[in-house]
């Protein structure tokens, strides 16, 4: 592995990014999470685990949020890129 | 739902949109399944069915593979807001 590359995050961390970037978006949207489920047609427990940063959440389901966020998906996702 | 949002893409048309971007990643950086899979810690098999788009990847592996490829995450996962 090039040297010269960054570690990837880790599992832990990546979860936790991810989660803290769906919540600040939904509560920059004034949405709960009882209505972003609704939207990205998922269940209320599943986003509140999400968002909590413990499920290693598949691609439909990001894309099922990103639409819910009204966010394209490649901005949702940036949030894995600061560090 | 508001009308004015397009629905999101088909799960079948996300996971063919995610695998042609990171074949097409793959071929433009001149690596081999192998060598991705080895850069990114994953099997060849998954690498491989990933690109075919048979795979409802998880947040952990997206993050593994756009390492492997030297893109960012945000930029890699752009792909699924072209229609």
């Amino acid at each position: 592995m090039p040297k010269s590359r960054a570690k990837p995050l880790s599992k832990e961390k990546v979860q936790v990014t991810f989660g803290m970037a769906i919540r600040a978006r939904r509560e920059a949207l004034l949405l709960t999470q009882e209505k972003v489920a609704e939207l990205a047609e998922l269940h209320t427990n599943y986003v509140s685990s999400v968002e909590r940063g413990e499920r290693n959440i598949g691609l439909h389901n990001i894309v099922r949020l990103a639409f819910a966020l009204e966010m394209p998906v490649g901005a949702l996702m940036a949030c894995m890129d600061m560090r």
